[in-house]
């Protein structure tokens, strides 16, 4: 016989719905939704019942864009899977999309494969795979339908990074016509990296070594002008387009252009453009090492624009690109370097509940809530239903969510394994209370009760979300 | 003990989702989803079963812009409450949004009376009403504050018709600014009717008095224009803002700009326009009469933009205008000046398989037919999720429709009461089999089992699609 | 024997051109330009020789918008064309266009008459006349013609001032396609002012009386409004469109979008609104009533996109609108009702200066300078090359203008008949020196040495811009 | 004494005036110009008089894109020195400003040598250079400098032809600081040329030989793309940009929206792209071959929007790109692979002639012609007022131009040294009479009076159009 849990009295909060329905869950998934009260609902009987009274029952997080243990400058990424994806469950999420790395010389199988090996048998959470692509020819691309029969059917490039991850337009443009037959969805990393090496070249010969020049080379204009050019180059390749960690408001124009001219073109940001600033990537001393990341945190006026963008649809996710580094041995790198700190900033955890402030704070309506920070990216990359919403069939990631509790955001009490926070004395409203994966409860009334190991490899359909 | 169905085996399609669900029915409402073949949906009894494998089922259609019985132009929309309801049925429409109108010199209280009268035990299905405002002044603004708490949240305004239902734009602003505080949404026919009578004067002068000179005055310039200057006013007000009929693309233009800048504006197309064109409208003889509205046909192009539209989300809504009138006898009168021609098409019946056929050519997605023809409109108009979805507590507002049933269009089938088809002889894959209005059969196995008076008066809250 | 005059060894400026060279005048027209220093010029012989070393010979400024003695409000502007003239005179403007008005009632004959009569024999330079046109019908669209032929080629109306000046949208579509016909040119005063005095209404109902809220309740964005509404209103007709004293950078966008559709819609602004603001309009006490026009100032930063526009040459023309009023007696019959206040600045004799300290202020290059206000409306106005430039066979109004000569603008020092200044205590670099009208030294070393009189009627020829 | 020459009786056309007046010419200078039948033109004596009654006199157009004898593929441009500008001269052409080249590995200044050496004692009209930047590096910015100092004020970059001319962005922007800093202004052939090598590799492979395919590889949108990398990356260095051979209406788009920004951002465009189109390409056999230039021709409803940009100044400037290849043994090089076929056109000596068939057809005005072929090149490229207008004391670089003969452009009687028109059997009214290079008559009533080695170099100042 069937394990039956039953989550009671909540306000069930989907992309689409908000309805007060109790939710049957048998065997790792939902089995049924029922308005509350009815005898419907009565006649329900089950193991364990979970009161979600005065509660949010919501879909677990669906994190697309994370880097755990990823080797970046001479150094890895702080979170392992194990302790990565224990503070995405901690945060409510359920389901992360990582990256598998392609090295140059090397096939894409081979790097799949590490990643695989890094993965498996320790994480709290399900996951997934993207690919790193860094290098284009002929063999790669038959590798890429492989890749896209077998559940990896998204291909990141860089515009940026020239030497290590980049790819000439030339490079881009053959994967996107290979994506635009096998189905797979190029993601794109999308700033002048020729051009802005030239400038990091520039300000380190004038001595501008700190955090902020970071900041200042990066141009937003320059992410601007690889977001047109990525579309273009879409455009010509009859492919769709999905650029991550928008943070420029120019940006965001490109985007909002190219859907008016209605082609199939995403956006997805992450928290730190919509919270975070070049105010504090200009931080006293070196502390604005903690912000440093690419596309880098930008003056404060962008947010509107980013939040507007969410609004409208012209962004579809919001992810986290969790790339944690340690201030302490890692960031340090760049002390008087600015172009040797460690790029990237912690994140997985705190996402679910900086969405939430901004529900409040009249940035987003709970709906769209959920909508890109579950729906889209399980949609955009394929696992929707089964990932990203509530509905009966959906694999049962829950959420029990205390719309009313506060805390404050803070590296002594985060689970990530990283030594700050970026949002760190951050009071927000709203807080994760219980997390089930496939049924299985992983963080209890604020314990974990999960262990590594429970999540599980999640080959991915193509994307679905313009069908 | 409550009466139950159980719906087993179809494709529940929504909004949002796509899922083989069964869905229970207690009382009138939806009690219960749950996944086909689990535990939880075999433990389910119920008194009445409909096998709907192989079907779609959809929550029932909910068409907010109809004009059952409406005076005009001398005459009367060919449709009572009766039949036009019970062909909105017959069509898989549960829910209609008729207007009352405001006589000028008259009180709302007193159209709205009227067209209660009108309705009341007369409907197949449930209905609501908005209200055409001809005369704004002190009082009836006040008026409109007290509508809006007994559920009529919508006030019509028109920029065409100057002597008939026209308002200026002093009018406007002053409507949209007690609206901007009572939660009320303005809809606007936006036409310079101005401009457009001296065209119609100039064009009867020179003898161009066919069906076809109707759609040259009428400029899309000018629909155009008056969309923007609502935009304006709207934004000036303060408040949102519904633009009713959008036939041109122009219009849709300025829709599209005002969305990218932020706005609560939203936009509403009908069939004619995504179907038909100004070449209909220059049928032989007296024929293009059978195609005068107001805003009137477009030439062929703009349809595609109308499309874009709707997938882009400039437009949120597809209605049908329904305002039938017969050829013979009606339409008649404007036979030598096409300026009396009564205006208006039949579609209440039509609308569902319409969008359906729109589906199939690859215009939208089953998801967005729902989303435009029944989840935003009852969002929009303050009727979510009671009507407009399949979810736990709503309505039980079903629709069994076969999607590879194939049928022609023809006023010897349909069950409006107009002697023409606007669409006749056109072929459309997908037909309505059984409808449920609040869990009572009204179509069973396209046979008609409703009764007038079984629809009742649907009291709305305000807009929702914002929040 | 022709009288002949040389101004030798200036920096002739036009819009097209800087060249030094020696310009000869004989009886009242240029007859010749010569290379300075060439045996050429040395051949030449003349009455008067004019030393211009170190000086700017620039053609004489021609104000297309200016309104002396005009009845507004239940009093007159200020200036006669005897003081009016005179006072543009000393400020270099050679040519001035004004504005005769039809009543309601009345032909546009008997106005134009009637402005004849005030300006024949009294002015110091010379004058054209627009028509203003208060009423149009079958009768007055014919005189339209007739008026066109007689050098009267432009008509302005009003989209403001309901009940005085006013015409709704039929009134302008027929005078636009009149236009479209007999080459006239229709000027608008943009601003929807049915939708403005409801807001009126509503500020002084509040108590809002001060000037400020003369600015807060015509808003930009009903400025907006009318001058898309105005480019829609001609598109319709097939006429061009002249959209005067523009204000609001949402209009000036209007203006943009026009011209990349390729539409023939130009834009005049003027210098209250590339150098005062809402600032002033909010001024102490009942100090802003010096500064309340229609359209109104504006905040700071519509000044940005005003010069932006005039670089672009989405805005072609500078005028001032000149119709000033004095604040002793005429501005104060509006204390306590801002509504009141008679609409208007003094500024005929500031604009060449003004715009000089643009050019040094990097905002236009000299010879825009004298593009906008002197070539262009000359040009549009069709007075060119008779007006507007200084080239063989144009008339020979010439102002020798010293560019480093510093003044202190200032009602003590200026010669218009108004008791402020609206640039009270501005500093500006640059200075008529010497004006010919004509060949006719109207100022003389900055001695005043015309006379009333002097100034003709100059009929015009049909918009020369787009040919 | 001085030798005196005076035109009587002619419209004298320039970029801002058309004037009746007679032109006196004295040591090869303009040095007086006088109203036609003034006592100031009547008293002129000279030893030559040319009666130009019924005829425009011009200035000389300035053509600033031509490669006389450029190495290309393997072959050199089919014009030398010699011939292309005696050709020049023969359509009224007076100015040429040529690309001398850079090899990769050597310095600007020995190519600037090379391209001297080709020219000097050559030429038949007066000559400049720009520079192709073909290798960016420390040296070679250190010796733009002094090349702008000396007159050589403009330099070209490629963002096609990887492996020949191409630069990429980084050198781009590289230079672009550079001219920021030096007045320098950029010159930018704007494809995108490393998207373009893999498709026409991918067309090659598929077996698309034939000339058309070069018009189907060079696609228009990566025109655009590079066109709007180019904008960005000018605007990150604050430099200005000039567009060379614009050809694509999605270019101009991006060329329009930089100046909507108020962007320093011009744009050329040539007679090729406003008279051929893509059928011309699809010619029968290999006909094509004497259409391919790059950027390509494009399909015919690109045109509109080319004279449209001309007219609203998103377009500047009308140059030739005159770079020809004989059919016989040069075109034919590309015989079986459309890749090898030398890029370039005839068509130095039919600008002016099919621009002024555009003034007759209604695409611009007269004097629209004269500044986009005249004036503001010279202007652009810092040789006005020397070159580009008729002004006292100008370079007397004048011409007879008959505006009611007619002709048919064939290779028959054309004087290029190449074997096809490109405009083969084109009828058009309008041609040249006589032509004189600071003076001295180098056509003569339809007889070549020129020698080899009149024309002399013309250094150059910096550009001067926006000042």
């Amino acid at each position: 016989m069937s394990s039956r849990t039953v989550v009671r009295g909540g306000l069930v909060v989907t992309a689409a719905d908000e309805i007060h329905a109790d939710v049957l869950i048998e065997d790792g998934r939902i089995a049924a939704l029922a308005a509350g009260g009815t005898p419907a609902a009565e006649a329900w009987t089950a193991e364990r019942v979970i009161d979600a009274t005065g509660k949010y029952v919501l879909p677990g997080g669906v994190d697309v864009h994370t880097h755990m243990e990823l080797p970046f400058g001479g150094t890895f990424a702080s979170d392992t899977f194990e302790t990565g994806t224990r503070a995405a469950a901690w945060g409510g999420t359920t389901t992360i999309v990582d990256f598998a790395v392609q090295s140059v010389g090397h096939t894409l199988r081979e790097g799949l494969d590490a990643w695989h090996a890094k993965a498996e048998g320790n994480c709290a959470i399900d996951y997934g795979f993207h690919m790193i692509v860094s290098d284009v020819h002929e063999e790669i691309l038959a590798e890429m339908d492989l890749l896209v029969e077998e559940g990896v059917t998204s291909f990141k490039q860089f515009m940026a990074y020239p030497g290590v991850f980049y790819s000439d337009d030339g490079q881009i443009l053959r994967a996107m016509q290979r994506s635009a037959g096998n189905g797979g969805l190029i993601m794109m990393h999308a700033e002048n990296g020729i051009a802005i090496d030239v400038l990091v070249e520039q300000a380190l010969a004038r001595g501008e070594t700190d955090p902020r020049h970071h900041g200042e080379v990066r141009k937003a204009l320059l992410e601007a002008e690889a977001t047109h050019r990525a579309i273009r180059l879409a455009q010509v390749a009859g492919a769709p387009l999905y650029v991550v960690h928008v943070s420029a408001m120019e940006a965001v124009a490109e985007l909002a252009r190219a859907r008016a001219d209605g082609l199939a073109v995403f956006g997805e940001t992450c928290p730190q453009y919509l919270f975070l600033s070049t105010d504090d990537l200009a931080g006293p001393g070196f502390e604005g090492a903690k912000y440093v990341c690419s596309t880098p945190l930008r003056p404060r006026e962008h947010q509107a624009k980013l939040w507007q963008g969410l609004r409208t649809n012209d962004l579809q996710v919001v992810s986290t690109d969790h790339c944690p580094f340690c201030f302490t041995g890692q960031k340090e790198l760049g002390r008087g370097d600015f172009s040797r700190i460690p790029n990237g900033l912690p994140g997985v955890e705190n996402r679910m509940d900086l969405l939430h402030q901004a529900v409040l704070d009249g940035h987003l309506t709970r709906r769209r809530w959920i909508e890109t920070a579950c729906a889209t990216p399980a949609r955009m990359f394929g696992m929707y239903p089964k990932k990203g919403t509530i509905a009966p069939g959906s694999d049962a990631d829950v959420v029990i969510y205390d719309p009313h509790a506060e805390q404050v955001l803070s590296a002594a009490e985060h689970h990530m394994n990283v030594d700050y926070s970026a949002y760190e004395g951050k009071r927000v409203t709203g807080r994760v209370e219980t997390v089930l994966s496939r049924g299985v409860a992983v963080i209890t009334e604020r314990e974990y009760t999960g262990h590594a190991g429970h999540g599980v490899y999640t080959p991915r359909s193509t994307c679905q979300y313009l069908s």
